[in-house]
């Protein structure tokens, strides 16, 4: 048998994807284990899984399980747009930013990129690049990306999104929303996953699995079957199609059949939110000095700024990465696994370090 | 908990993924999950796959785990060119016929194909593509592949792949192996897996694990570091890259680290060896007719052909794949849960639906 | 003023591109030289243009101009295909052989080849492709390419052309036609040019120019609307647009206005028969041996074998390339610019080399 | 004879590509015209053009001559580039802005932009893209692209270009120059085209011809043979390469072995300038108000502010466009054959309407 080579007492807030698989999952695939199943996605696991999808997003609606989250964003996109579309997302876009290039290297893709202060687009924003159909010149912006929760920790209200998606569509745009992190944002924001999706006028969803306590998988979910195609020939030439699709399909089934999607979410919602207020507390008393917070914590992270030397060595011990080294910003996942005491030793730590912090520079 | 929604008796011989994973690979999934690891590959599972790897491949190999065959030929191949190269493949290799384009379309890579009766190339098949250099208005032949065992079921010699290599080398090309049954070929030849890939000349390697039963899991695997560049960047821009990758790295270790890899090929190729024999004994004594063989059996595939109505007829319980519907001949696959039940039962449908259509047509 | 750098009494018989602009071609430029014009298009050549081409191939065909051949013909195949398409040619085929990969590096296509001994598809040969639409494992084949006059100096007949593209829509897919030689071939057949595309079902055409005497300009014509998509976005992105396109437009005015484009090719067809005839009658009276003809002459190529040793020492003198080196073929072409002197020294160089080389080997 | 169609007495200020061909252009591709040459650039034309270039850009550069500045960027672009590589340019660089997403779909490449306020670059404004250096998850920033003169009609200085160069080679990127308007550059700042490009550090250069009185023809100039690889193959796949390649040798050695660039570029700016200190002297004197002026006219271009009302009613008569429809910012080129009359008549046309409007509005 192989050996536990890591050690398990080994934990950090670097991101959400430092977790393993939540116990469940394990579960759903040894159940699905055993005996032969056709490959490729013509198997019972992924059949039920299009029952499942339909019960949190509607009817009609058709799902895609795929390798990865940039998989499936490059995927979606793709089945949404000709060889001449743009998108138009922010420029903090995990697509812009995280996935090596893959949306114009794999996917041919122009992205149209706007700044934004909090990682949301708005109808100004999206209106900075929305323009200039039929000019051949110009890349055509075709389809709007949005990533909920956002990559800077923060929330479309439902109304936020079906304003956006409005928006597109008026412009005879279509509107893509990345959810690697979906289910902390219906975890935040109390309503069920079709409200802020399907019934906000979302049209393609990239739906994350793998954050939120998968080994991996995720999935492109046609929320409006006029507005992709081909998606069953894209999924496979864009090397996304897993042979033993079973495996895949019976993870997100374990994830959604029941509420372990809202369970684990709820819980790294909860420990971001005990990381931020416990913090709070501290600054608010006085007790710590030399700590902010760049972005409101609505789901599972915690942006925040403190001197560079306590970055530093806190780091050390508690594992987590800049986001922006330029102005001392750090972020903080909390994960499915996260526990309390995981959050209460981090609070500790990042109080004696800034103390210490403080005698130091007095 | 998630329910078995499949019938674990559902067994048959249309691929060898049609099978599950193996228990050892659930146990080290297992045994690789709990507490946190640096994602994206900087874990302790992917470190020590490194020394893993280097024992059956030679030191100074390098590793990079992906997700699937299809993902594993393209960045193997893209590492391996320029932008201006092409691969001279056999018309039947994976890369040509069942990848949707993938090489094409996200490699930006020209296949320049011969057919070949066996799925074997020879010096003399890869001099009809091997020519042009220099001529910009052809795409430039800068690397052989070849499959082992080949998508025909055969082998190549350990002496064959050397010559290929040697050839290959020759004309300043390099040599990719498709390995997605690397095991099988190491069983049935009876030699280390180093002596027909390393010391065969081979310079770069798609390791199979899939088929040989992981739930999901190959790399590429550079055997000669001067023959490739840039797999740490293809692998995640071609969307290849993992998040939670110590559980592709553990899988392969449990494959590779004891004789996991080992006894599964060896078993897999000994049913087909087992469902050849029993059939062609069944032929020599005429106790059945209208069965021929189109390739001999070197690993884990029977290629068969046998009249239109029996196919069909056997089909419905064996569950297998046409291979050429213009000629009748179908392919079966035996995998590493294939067992002496399943071989015997199904040889003994076989004998009596022959047995059958011969009334019928007398 | 530019001096003449080169020696104008250079000719050869290696390409139809190795001959300058006709003189018209050259009037037409400096007609619509002087003042300004509306770049990218909007200019009043290109509009009558499309007025032009209306005459030769139906009301309603549009008409993109760009700069040569492999950027009309990726550009018309990619309008043509959706992401996951391919395209079923002869191997033979300029897409395939002499297009550096442009069409699976740019255009991101799968070509399906089948050898053909004369370069022509029939619907038997396009059947050895055209199977396994639905499966995403397969690029799926949608287009047929031809090309007319192929690159072996064939010609299909109008009923062959039909039957390809009856054959071709019966199976869901549209029929593409490479016309770099198109007028050669309406020369040969003594037919409108209507009459063996828009007529015969071809769906998008690459119109060809430069190897009929423009200094450079094709254009992708649209025969089917229905069967292409976003040309005006494509060209663009492919690099194919002009910004003083209205030179490309007069040019090709020039050529198709009159009957420029005829003239010319009928002179170059009778050049490549008198030089057919020319070397037959020599061949039948005895007058030289050794000399072969491996293909038809029916536009304005022929293909001949003769002893290596005299195919080096014509070449020194007259300038052509080998077709394949393996068995001794050449191949020699006419041009709009060929004369009957060039043709009767060119017969009497071989008459005289293969006399020599009798002479020396008996 | 081809009838002269257009209306030779339209001009205006949309573009210097409105412009037809200069007579000298035109009489050097009648010299090259006649006999026979070796296609695809193994002309003498071709040959004496790397001399040509030489005598400009020094010993060693070598010249691959293409259609258009798409092309030349493009191409320039994937030679200096490995598969995920990315270029920092400003945001409003023509690859950015106006070539359809060529860079990201046919070249693969990842454009890292910054905006910046008057299309230069400079090392604080690299400095915002360029890190991540051997993180795979982002695109790996391995070239600078800047343009000279800018999009925005602003020029670098000798020094400017020098340590931008500086700067990139010291963080390992190369620098291309996108030289559209270089002749432009060249005479405004009064020096060699040597001494801001191959003397400044710049490693790969697109030469523009087309804006400068070519017909059509650009070239991609290797200054540093070291930072680029496969041109000869790049253009060929990239569908760049001229058959006729002899006649686009001929306009750029018509443009650059005499002085025919330097006058024509001197020209075009001299007609900017006189436009530009025409309508300040109306303004300074109080002739006319509501104009204002957006960039420094440095080279042949004049950036301005008026009335949207009066935009439109010049536009109708003197032909420009909108730059920044938002905050009625217009573009306003001249190009070699702008005449003084023309430059007058529009300065009277301007006087006039904003006395118009002027009175309209009080």
């Amino acid at each position: 048998m192989t050996e536990i080579l890591h050690d398990p007492n080994f934990r950090g807030f670097a991101s959400d994807n430092y977790a393993g698989a939540h116990p469940e999952v394990l579960d759903a695939i040894a159940q699905a284990n055993g005996g032969h199943q056709v490959s490729y996605g013509a198997d019972v696991y992924t059949a039920h899984l299009q029952e499942v999808f339909a019960t949190h997003f509607g009817d009609g609606v058709e799902v895609f399980p795929v390798f990865n989250g940039t998989g499936a964003n490059v995927t979606a996109l793709q089945s949404m747009l000709p060889r001449w579309g743009a998108v138009i997302s922010a420029s903090t876009a995990h697509i812009n930013v995280d996935e090596g290039g893959a949306p114009e290297r794999v996917g041919g893709i122009k992205l149209l990129t706007v700044p934004s202060p909090d990682g949301k687009l708005t109808p100004e924003l999206i209106d900075l690049e929305a323009w200039g159909w039929g000019d051949e010149h110009r890349a055509q912006p075709l389809v709007v990306s949005i990533t909920q929760s956002t990559e800077l920790g923060t929330l479309y209200s439902v109304d936020e999104v079906r304003t956006i998606a409005d928006h597109a569509h008026a412009h005879g745009m279509t509107l893509h929303m990345d959810g690697a992190r979906l289910a902390n944002a219906a975890a935040s924001l109390g309503v069920p996953l079709k409200a802020f999706t399907t019934d906000a006028g979302v049209d393609v969803l990239s739906f994350g699995g793998t954050k939120n306590g998968l080994l991996f998988g995720e999935a492109v979910v046609v929320l409006n079957p006029a507005a992709s195609d081909g998606l069953i020939f894209l999924r496979k030439l864009n090397m996304q199609l897993a042979s033993k699709l079973r495996f895949v399909s019976a993870q997100l089934i374990a994830l959604l059949e029941g509420d372990l999607w809202l369970r684990s979410a709820q819980h790294a919602n909860a420990m971001a939110a005990r990381l931020r207020t416990s913090l709070e507390d501290l600054v608010d008393t006085g007790a710590v000095s030399g700590l902010g917070f760049s972005q409101p914590t609505q789901a599972n992270a915690v942006f925040a700024t403190l001197p560079r030397k306590s970055i530093e060595v806190l780091r050390e011990r508690f594992h987590f990465y800049d986001w922006n080294a330029a102005n001392n910003e750090v972020r903080w996942m909390c994960s499915f696994d996260t526990t309390e005491e995981d959050i209460d030793a981090f609070v500790d730590g990042i109080r004696a370090e800034l103390a210490t912090a403080a005698k130091a520079s007095a």
